[in-house]
């Protein structure tokens, strides 16, 4: 079934739903990550750090759907589903359990690193292909940068 | 690492604690097959379903906090993380791909209806060990019955 | 032609729906004889109770719309039309023409303590067969009660 | 008892009183129609015009407000108690129970249709007697003629 | 100086500016009455009647701006000095000092009267000259004749 | 293919739907040419004219809304493409290119003076037809020569 | 008739009252002659003079409120009825009829420092007898002195 | 004098009224300790806990007004004057002076959770007497374990 | 412990210290009054009062945290527990139980001019030890004296 | 007269500017072509695509105006003059009179697709001479794609 | 080129426009200092003092505006460039690179204490010359030593 | 100290770290003579003119935030002392004293082209290190430019 007939080539179009899929996949996984760390966090900065979570995790899900909906403008099915976000995230994850605070900000610096390392690439994979994705791709990199420097500091 | 120590014996922990954990992977898998839905239904009744399906989502997410947040506030460490919530979720899910728009409608009846029979369950689980959680899986149960009917309303 | 399957036994979506039905035709008289009353008042304290009695049609107005998707809900037609409210309404009403408003303040205390009365019975007829409906009913009762004082306190 | 002297000689009252109080009806009446609908739709379209419906009646019930007041400033006292509004409400009404969307939107191009026409009748008849009065007819005969317009237009 | 050229009639013009320059002095006396009454007012019913009496003004205040406005609009300036207000005035008006409440109930009464009843007159004179503006004098009318039933209910 | 059952006889109808059909053309035709003057005013009153130009657009596009579903609901289809605006609109225009300031507003203050000429002859024409467009009229006509004063005592 | 006791001895009182009663003359007297000057203005800077006289209207209409209650709560009868105003205003004023931008720019600088100054002997004149009635002067001069800055800026 | 005759048997009010004073004292005795906590607390997280004190305080007056009105609403006067929440206020309290940041962290925990065992006491006793009032106190219960929660997770 | 090394000289210390800290306690006992009388008032008056009582209780509140955070700015531990209050708080206060409408009337007036009779001499005292103190002790007897007036109006 | 001097090159200001005028007629012609199918729209999905219809032309209005300022801001006219929109746009446009909800929805895919591609050659040429004016026009293409998708899965 | 003629002596005039605008240049600095701080803050208490700091610097923006407009409306020309700024800001101020939190509250303490110091020479100074001024000044005071207050008990 | 580790290499962390300060540097220097010809500007522009200033103000303000976020989330450390900003920005500025509104719209006109220049410098050197930092800049430059726009058409 073909919803949407893409203005892409083939190949810019298998460059481009890739990219958009593996993002879409990092921004669910950090949404869950993040409302984990949110609800197991404890120790002296838990309200700072609680409440900064939910940043994370508010402009993780934003992303997401804007992610989620630009694969399906260009035609491609975007998944989401409980299933192929477990068996497809692959960033830095919470271990089980309550989580100390100095847990939780270095597990987000190197969560938030690790995202914004892979959407590096996927803005260099797709400025030929689709700039309009490439432009979307580019405002999270700067999101999420942000947030990692901000627990980044708060960890120095 | 115990954090915060219980007001529940024992056993009225075990059982609660046991409601609240199965409701939040209810709840989360809920917000990420709902999402799924919005991203790829197609059919006439587009638009109508894609927006319907974000009251079903932001529901879902909002009632998953405060049910994380209470299962902390007893002292159970609640787990909302990507392999738990695909491994334990079991309700009706969605297919990989588009979906028809009277397939969501289905769809969402089905999760919907189960959903609340869980709930119901732990409704009655409840009521002896904490009073307190089964005021909220009432109020659960509530909007996930109106969400129900209104897309089986919508399926007549 | 059913709507929506109903998830109580037979015994107990009878109970429920009509605790709901009556409910519903409570509140909807509620609010015309309320509106009836803000538009008829005279007196010196014209304007206070005019204004308090707004309060009163808004919280029936509300709480009539939430009955009646809960019947609904649960698989039970509900039935609001003009000659049914008309036929089953039986809490102390407004006469005609204008009111004085000592005669307002008294109407209202013995419409809302009959109204709550009648809710009381059926927050006890429902709780075995529906906690969700019992815990709706409940918050009504506490709404009309808070009105039902204020009333009453003005007319000591 | 009179409370407030009329401005208008005894002949222009009669008339302006009696479009006033007949609209009070309509009005009234069309917004417990509309309200059985919005509860009891069921079909495709339920959720698209479940929410129009919610329109009609917020239309109706400010709608009903300005008139009923308007009545008491000119010194007739309204009437919108459930008896009244039951036996005079003379606009096409809902049949008992569930409702199909088609048969909605039917039931409301007809009722909206007739409501405009009787509104018209009073505009003529209070043209000369009292300008005001008129003014306030024109204004929701604009608007249940829109409704009309919007529900016509979905049932073609 | 001749700023707008007028698309009016002379004719036309002199009664249509007439009946705005008077309802302007009017309003203006009416909110500077009304603030009067707001500060002096004592009594059981002062707060209540103090609330009120800012709505009067607010009121009159609003229209005042329109009135003056639709004067220019035709070419004719508006005159609303204090000095030309002292001088036209001419409404039942406050005497010095505190004004107990039920006098201010009563004076509103018969301001708010006379006001609509001069009104009444320039909604006819205007009927032909300017349409535009005589819709304009029945708004206020409407507004005022709401505002004297509700001071006269409080007097009942 | 018609859509909605006029109320109106066909003379009736057929002189409403003229005026309603040239009213939007005429309020489309405003909302362009006060965009177009707003992009390409200079001159030393620019920010003030600037955004005065955008109240002409809003209330243009306001009204032209309200025009075009008045015609609909009367059973006429209302035409604004581009194509028909061009063709029929015939107002006072923008020349090509940068406009000084005082040219703006000269030419603000014929254009709106003819639309509210044009206005006046249609408030004449549907006072028997259809008092509920006429009275749709007078209150474009009121804001529109309210825009006029404004710019034409900038221009004094 | 004596309402509110005062705190203050006879004599502080007879200045305090003097010195609020006359700030309330010249705060509604200010009041009418900006509103006059926002209708009557004509000229290039009509728009930008015409928006910055309705926040002197509205500076000058809020410190009266907060006058007139000043002096009641004193016990002190503020009178703010027309005649009043027009008997003691002895601010600078508007002529009759329409008014060049340059004029009122003009008179709004005069007028204002006048105001000021007057303000300035009552502060003196209130510091030993009521402090907290000097901290309200003060506060009304700050904002009429940034007003007059303004004008006179405008009119270098 | 007898104000609200009570719906309740006077046995079940004896138990009703006497959980409602109890809990309306704890919660006044809260907002006032959390205040001094507020103002009094030092050290490194002196920010972030003084601004979780005001979401606890804010809470607390809340839920006392609701109690104190339901107390009323049942024909219970409530007692909240400063002599009774002293002599009556039994929960851990905050000692003179300032207080240091774990010092208030710690008073919060204790605080709060002898706050919530007392209220559990009285969810069970109400139970049978007034489930309006139990599903209140609820209510109360569930937001202050989550804020005891919220300082025990700091606490770790 | 010392927190903030104090700007001010020993004396001046003292004397700002004991003026802050004696407002702080009238303040939050004027708090607990207000809010007694809100709940136990009955009488014609009712909801007019009981709505007035809310602002002074808001007030107050307002208030009493910017007094303690002020005597915290100057290094001076405010004191604000329920046994401080109940022990220092010496206006005129509210009996046990219910109060008739022109009962709290009166015992508002007493108790805010006793509340601003003290201020007074905190404003003088402080005049020159601290004016930054004195200023916001001015505002405070503004506010209080505002509403004395209010209920003594209420009482005439 | 030149207005902006270009920080463009010749040849630069040449390509960009023909980009952002093509593209004004483009947005513009769109929303009014939006508009006419907002208005003339029928069939059972009415009211879903008339709402949808809006926030397309909500979308081209405000691209609009930003694509025209960007013009100007670089020193060149922007043309947005009914005739030139008329005679200069060439996207797929709707016919005259009613249209049935799914030729709406496939003229909008169409339309959208159109001018998607336009902006797709725009955004190529402009990389090179402004990539300020290519990142606008990167944004639109995204809004405009988006709308595609949303009309397209509506249609399938 | 004098602007606006002041209503002050010269000598009074001298010393309230040095007084102005040298709190014009602590403020201004304080706001780019605090903004430094804001961007370089490291260490676990990184976001709590991050945030806080955006509220000094919203203090310190908004006051500097009234002070600079407070000393234009004396006639004073204030000076808040950056040369101007740098040349005689003397506050402790920040130095290069990042900086650690305990340092940034250890600054803020000082330079708030500095410029509270400075402030306070000023109130004593301007009382005579100008009321005006130095009510703002102490404004500005109470503000400042409640932000020295709020990192002083963070310090502690 | 080394906070944020760099993603980018150390050649193209060095251009964007400068091309982020330079930036940095201009929008502050912007900020401050953008105040502070809002505070000194006289003329008949005055209020027009003063107002656009506080919008460019607030842009540059917020865009400066922004930038030097950035710089810290890519592990440089922003500097925006006020030594700095003087030292470094090379804009041209404000001189001393009153401002004519004609010098001052000039003097934006200049200063504003002067910044957009150098930040489409910046824009190509960042365009290989980091396409993130240079769709910052692309804004800031759309946004400027824009500004420039309405001064210069002001200034025509």
């Amino acid at each position: 079934m073909t919803v949407v007939k893409s203005m892409l080539s083939e190949g810019a179009l298998r460059v481009t739903g890739t990219a958009l899929q593996e993002t879409l996949v990092d921004l669910l996984g950090l949404s869950l990550v993040g409302k984990q760390a949110h609800w197991n966090i404890v120790g002296p900065r838990f309200r700072s750090v609680h409440l900064q979570l939910d940043e994370v995790v508010a402009t993780a899900r934003a992303h997401s759907d804007t992610v989620a909906e630009r694969a399906a403008a260009l035609g491609v099915s975007p998944d989401g589903r409980p299933e192929t976000v477990a068996a497809a995230f692959s960033l830095p994850a919470a271990k089980d359990g309550w989580l100390r605070d100095d847990e939780v900000v270095d597990l987000m610096v190197r969560t938030l690193e690790a995202a914004a390392g892979r959407l590096r690439e996927r803005i260099a994979a797709t400025a030929e292909p689709d700039p309009v994705t490439q432009d979307l791709l580019i405002s999270i990199t700067a999101d999420l940068e942000k947030q990692r420097w901000m627990f980044a500091a708060e960890n120095s």
